[in-house]
């Protein structure tokens, strides 16, 4: 079509620009009728929303659950990206299994043995590219639409959006300081199969839940497994945190003594690096083909060349003692914290203790919606992730979370600093 | 439970691994009824299949679609790898934003321009954990269960196989030497449009379709997208090969002139190397949002360190020399392989000759099914993809698929000798 075409009837010549404008708007009418119904469920992530604006110089970053590089050795990564190019370049560049390399799959498993699970098998290991796409596949297998995922309220908005992409209904669940009341979930799960529906998976990141950092019970965990087994639902546990404890000693995955019905996700994001994009699943056998197909059928396989990095560099790094020192930054930057609230914030307000992990989690008195907070704070300066993001509801929330793990200790004080007046205002203002 | 607990009433004592065998088999049955309408549809790919076994070796593979790495520098490859980690580590080893790096991206544009789409915009480009994961999302934001995807008949398993785990319809449009024939995509259509379908997408690969090597010619191109913008269905153009036209003039990509109706799928896989899982999509201003979104709900964002990686060596590297030469070596191989079918295949089999691209497509006499000679030639050392894997039907096919890209010519010679007393007998027995 050229302007020609439509002046008559107009009687007024277009510009191009405003042509292309106009068959640029037609298009979008006519293809809003395209889009799936699980599109409409697909969300902008406040987290990924923060994460644009969270770069920006001269911001205090409290938002980003970002991982602390500072003790990584870059020479040694990039010796070993070199060496592993160079060697075995023909390899690495390469396309390679649906599954992970073997290799990949045995150093996953070593290091799941750390963190209490013994004896996993490579065989029963997907690497993912993440371990987020972990949950998306698994929401893949195992969701129609109108199944119920249970989840802890509150949960990683990043699970939200997996899961409501499969036009899946979330239900969290109540947790207090122990972590998911189980009597709650027993509670809940009669509830909701009263009314019909049909539960299929458990979503829990039992130790230092993101946004929350709280730990479920030791004593709980079990007792939680044998709820969802005695009603046929499945448990997706994802653990990145785990063997962050600042005490060293990580609590027993689920997994451990549950091999039949718990997936494990696991990630390389937080005890090495985010940027190779690298995860996994631990899946058990009876459900293993059909998981690691719908793997396959999105990436075809994780990138061949981080696979070998990753492997190569836990191979010649200590990577038990810089998990240590991780612990040991992370307990820091987490006390840093939680003494920076206690000087500046006012009385009102109560947040969580973790006990490992990256983030505190701040309730303000009820009745103060933290989201329009977000935006005074980015004016004063930080930048923190509004509740209502960890809820399916998308209700107004009075919480908020910090996270301590990607910002040195002098920072982490500077932020609550800057923060601290925004709050305080919101508390007198609700006050008042 | 112990094997105590149920001694008494089994009155016998069951060893543990019988006891974990029963527990297991109990919890397969009970999780069979958990997995989702979709987890059905979800196919181990031939392809795949033939992966595991054509790395054994001794064999001649003629399956995969790999790229010939042989004229990559590793040393310069491993040297920015390197000095990307010891320079930008902190960026490179993190999180980065969910349309990929704007650098890549504008790198991307770049590349674009070189097969004739000018003047895309980074703005409009999402990076992507290679190109299938583009067509996966392209299937998750556009189609519902039973709605349509148009697809070449052949086209590329893979594709196949992402469709079908969203329970798409996939309909096959026949082609001939010339690629899709309009007629055909029209009637098509009209036929699927009286039975009240509704069809989302057309997906094609308009350069040396994987597997039949056939191009789609220009003078048809610009029709088939008037076709499918008159029936509002969008068009997915995938076009890995694109640039390794052995004549080194690409065709003129469908999204050049057709911004608004084309979702345009690129990949570094065949230019660069499949081992670092990058590819984009080039998406219409209206549809962008909702694509981006949908990637970053499955992986958060692609590899930060392999995004800066492509980016940094293809700026230090002559990639539009590397492209020149890889067109030589595909050529030569391509000439290879056809020279080895006309001297060693019986008068019975046909093939196509490609202009670019990585393969041949064998057509034996109807009646014949080449899945049961990939075994024989297993056993004579050479591996192929039977034809019934590029077709959603999986009906028996007389076709094969091979691929001259990844192996030496010397190599290919071998093969086609290997397999040519297999189809011989095949084509003997059928005539008998």
């Amino acid at each position: 079509m050229t302007s020609q075409d439509i002046a008559p009837t107009q009687d007024i010549e277009l510009s191009a620009e405003t042509q292309t404008a106009l068959e640029r708007a037609e298009a979008s009418h006519r293809h809003e009728a395209l889009f799936s119904e699980r599109a409409h469920n697909i969300k902008q992530s406040a987290v990924r929303d923060v994460f644009d604006i969270s770069i920006r110089p001269g911001l205090v970053s409290l938002a980003g659950g970002s991982p602390s590089l500072t003790k990584l050795p870059l020479d040694l990564v990039a010796e070993t990206a070199s060496r592993v190019i160079t060697e075995h370049g023909m390899e690495a560049l390469h396309y390679g299994g649906g599954k992970g390399t073997l290799e990949l799959r045995t150093l996953i498993c070593e290091i799941m043995a750390e963190e209490g699970i013994l004896g996993a098998s490579p065989e029963d290991v997907v690497v993912t590219t993440g371990s987020q796409s972990a949950q998306d596949i698994a929401a893949k297998v195992f969701c129609n639409p109108g199944d119920v995922v249970l989840v802890e309220d509150p949960t990683y908005v990043g699970a939200l959006n997996t899961f409501e992409a499969y036009q899946v209904q979330v239900e969290p669940i109540r947790m207090d300081v122990d972590g998911l009341d189980p009597t709650e979930l027993e509670a809940r799960i009669a509830a909701l199969e009263a009314e019909g529906k049909t539960i299929k998976i458990l979503y829990t990141i039992p130790s230092f839940n993101n946004p929350s950092g709280i730990t479920m019970a030791a004593e709980r965990r079990q007792r939680v497994v044998d709820i969802c087994r005695g009603h046929n639902i499945l448990v997706l546990e994802d653990n990145p945190y785990g063997m962050l404890r600042f005490d060293g000693h990580p609590l027993t995955p689920l997994r451990a003594d549950n091999p039949d019905d718990v997936i494990y996700c696991g990630s390389f994001s937080k005890i090495f690096s985010p940027g190779v994009r690298l995860g996994w699943a631990l899946v058990p056998k009876h459900l293993y083909r059909r998981f690691y197909l719908a793997a396959e059928a999105v990436v075809l396989c994780p990138s061949t060349l981080n696979q070998m990095l990753v492997t190569e560099f836990f191979r010649v790094f200590d990577w038990r003692g810089y998990l240590a020192e991780s612990r040991a930054v992370y307990a820091e930057r987490c006390a840093a914290m939680l003494d920076a609230l206690a000087a500046e914030f006012p009385a009102e307000a109560t947040w969580t203790t973790p006990d490992g992990g990256f983030f505190v989690w701040i309730t303000l008195p009820e009745g103060i919606d933290t989201y329009p907070l977000l935006y005074q704070a980015i004016d004063a300066g930080v930048v923190f992730i509004p509740g209502a993001a960890f809820t399916p509801s998308d209700v107004p929330s009075n919480k908020l979370r910090l996270a301590f793990s990607g910002v040195a200790p002098e920072q982490i004080r500077e932020g609550v600093r800057r923060l601290a007046p925004v709050i305080r205002a919101a508390v007198e203002a609700h006050r008042g």
